[in-house]
């Protein structure tokens, strides 16, 4: 049921006149980059795969549906008996996109198709959106880790997607117990400020929960006064303690502070993890103080700026024929698009060519951008694991142009060529 | 396990050091409203209730906490037998809030407390920013109706929630058939571009969907070019057609010349809707021309720039005794809050009194904001219900200064006094 109205009554007309099952292609694909972005990251392909094997309607949601009037008798029925059985093919999770790159491709009759549009675009849209902004957090954290600390701050549901997508974009864990569960996601977390403010002194909190968890832990200090929080912290836990926590305040002046007194109090492998708002843009302007980690969470899953990815999904082929909307303003190439990355010698990626019902020349040091994962209904078995969509994404990132890297407002790093 | 890590380290040492069962009070609240916005708009509360009543860990989830080491036996087995048995009172759906508005009070032991810290916030914070994005579009709308079509710009499962949200705060229907079925809400939606791609020619798809939905429906004029679409369908559906609705183009400019065309056919009673990534602006924008009702999608669901409320989860009193955390550029108020919203004899609200561990001195016209939904763990039988909510809310903002109901950027509707 996770699918809008309007899916549901097309099928309805097209069954009554015979053009359900007209064989079509459906494309999803940027129009464009979130402003400046200059790079897009697939993310939620695996998710929508999982989704696929239980899309269904049950006999209380087909009830539901009979006695809105939404579905007639022969929908109901079609509903009943549902199970997709085209294809799907796409780029893998943590390959980069650009404006038109056919980033899945779903095949199959007309009703088929068009039902999985929504729930398609839901997943991927929120999934990569995180994804992008994750992306640009790891580049300008310059290899300290990230840890997703996010949940609150969006729906109890996208928190576990958003853990998923931001581990894929390279951050080093999350916070999120579900997503640990779930995707086998490295979490971390330690204490709260009402951690301290339960026990009688920070003293009290910092010795119990040293206790508890041991010295591998990290001790939140700016409850009261940081410079007391962290002597407390070395008094209480000794020089072995794994780190400091400071999430409030200037915290480039406090990064620096509080290592020279980590220093001075003879601490100097207690790590600095600073919190509280950050973005990729505080995250960059902190890289010349002594920060060991950050953690990030608004922004992270809210797509900090571009809370979805501005994909859609479009029929481009009915059997065989090209199919485009043209109307004001918007322009779509008809016909099921094949997709390569070309590169220099060297390995750096130049433009994307698309081409439209056929194949590019090949070229050296081209790569397919396109795999399969699902024929007539059925998974193939080589879907991406998401360590290696991490690291796919990951070598991506070397791939492009360093421009591309840049946080700044740009152009997309590679240009995208429709043949 | 929507839950964060630090929580259950959190209930581990407070387990081991005899402080979990200290009795604690903790307020939900917003330190600011989002940049330029004049009020908030609660949201997700009874979808809060809804979640508690089933938030446990079961044993695969207690398994994998132990094997992970996040918690230690002693946590696990309270894990086990995990039930919430405190008390919740709060700000009513669709009552609107304030910086520091203190619109959700959970109170019990500690560890019952801080384990629902995660949860409440990502409920709240997700509904209530979707529900100050769609009131705006309400007051921008002027009593045209709104259909929610965002599900595809957001996370599958957010998509229903954000259905609610924007349904309680004055639109008409959702295209999200989970967010029908699961709440309620009318659903509409009939038809996309792909429909009358699939098709040979425009005529044809009209014909189908008209054969199969009727004369009641939305017929989709801009697939090919809209003059002669609207010429299509008034030829193949007649003048009692529903409406047309436009998705591309410049509205503004559209709307009149196809209310001027739609005239002229003699089709004066087939109505207008609009759509294409309309937000509050956008919609004000159109107020002048001949536009029955609106779609709006990415900008409800995603909060219209503010994808999350910004509400905070604070420890305020700890066995009767306030606390508070003192720390650079952060600053709350301890003690159990109690808040009254005071109005001129008119009925025009003028502030809104929050005092600390008393209760406000009374005044004629003054509404207690918070009303008791758990006590003892269990849920009390007046939660209203997402109609009496919408309700509320619909009379919350007549009650507001006319200036609070203002688009543009400005300072909240009415201050909050901290007694």
């Amino acid at each position: 049921m996770l699918t809008d109205h309007y899916e549901l009554t097309m099928i309805s007309a097209a069954l009554h006149d015979g053009t359900a099952d007209r064989q079509c292609v459906f494309e999803v694909f940027a129009r464009r980059l979130p402003p400046g972005r200059r790079y897009g990251v697939v993310a939620g392909t695996a998710r929508l795969l999982d989704h696929l094997r239980n899309f269904r309607f049950d006999s209380d949601e087909i009830d539901f549906l009979a006695r809105q009037r939404i579905v007639n008798t022969e929908t109901a029925s079609w509903l009943e008996s549902f199970k997709f059985q085209g294809d799907i093919s796409g780029y893998q999770e943590g390959e980069l996109f650009f404006p038109n790159s056919p980033i899945l491709t779903v095949s199959g009759s007309f009703a088929e198709c068009v039902v999985l549009e929504t729930l398609a675009l839901s997943v991927l849209n929120h999934d990569s959106a995180v994804a992008a902004a994750a992306a640009r957090m790891v580049t300008a954290a310059k290899g300290r880790p990230l840890i997703e600390m996010g949940s609150r701050r969006t729906h109890e549901e996208s928190a576990v997607a958003a853990a998923r997508a931001a581990y894929l974009a390279g951050f080093a864990s999350t916070s999120n117990l579900a997503a640990g569960l779930r995707y086998g996601i490295p979490t971390a977390g330690t204490a709260a400020h009402a951690f301290t403010l339960l026990h009688d002194d920070e003293q009290a909190a910092f010795a119990s929960q040293v206790l508890t968890l041991g010295h591998e832990t990290t001790l939140l200090v700016d409850t009261y006064d940081i410079t007391q929080g962290i002597r407390n912290a070395i008094e209480v836990a000794g020089p072995h303690l794994r780190a400091i926590r400071i999430d409030s305040g200037d915290l480039s002046v406090l990064a620096a502070q509080s290592r020279a007194l980590l220093d001075e109090l003879g601490a100097p492998d207690v790590k600095i993890i600073v919190s509280g708002d950050m973005d990729e843009y505080s995250i960059a302007a902190l890289r010349a103080e002594p920060v060991d980690a950050y953690g990030a969470g608004t922004a992270v899953v809210t797509g900090s700026g571009a809370p979805t990815a501005g994909l859609v999904y479009k029929l481009v082929e009915v059997q065989g024929r090209p199919v485009v909307k043209r109307s004001e303003n918007k322009r779509t190439v008809g016909g099921r698009k094949t997709a390569v990355r070309r590169h220099k010698p060297t390995g750096t990626a130049i433009e994307e060519v698309v081409v439209s019902q056929g194949t590019p020349a090949h070229q050296p040091n081209d790569r397919l951008l396109q795999r399969r994962f699902v024929a007539g209904g059925e998974q193939l078995p080589d879907v991406p694991t998401l360590q290696q969509s991490r690291d796919h994404l990951r070598d991506c990132l070397i791939s492009i142009p360093w421009e591309g890297l840049k946080l700044s407002v740009g152009d997309p790093a590679i240009p995208v060529i429709q043949e």
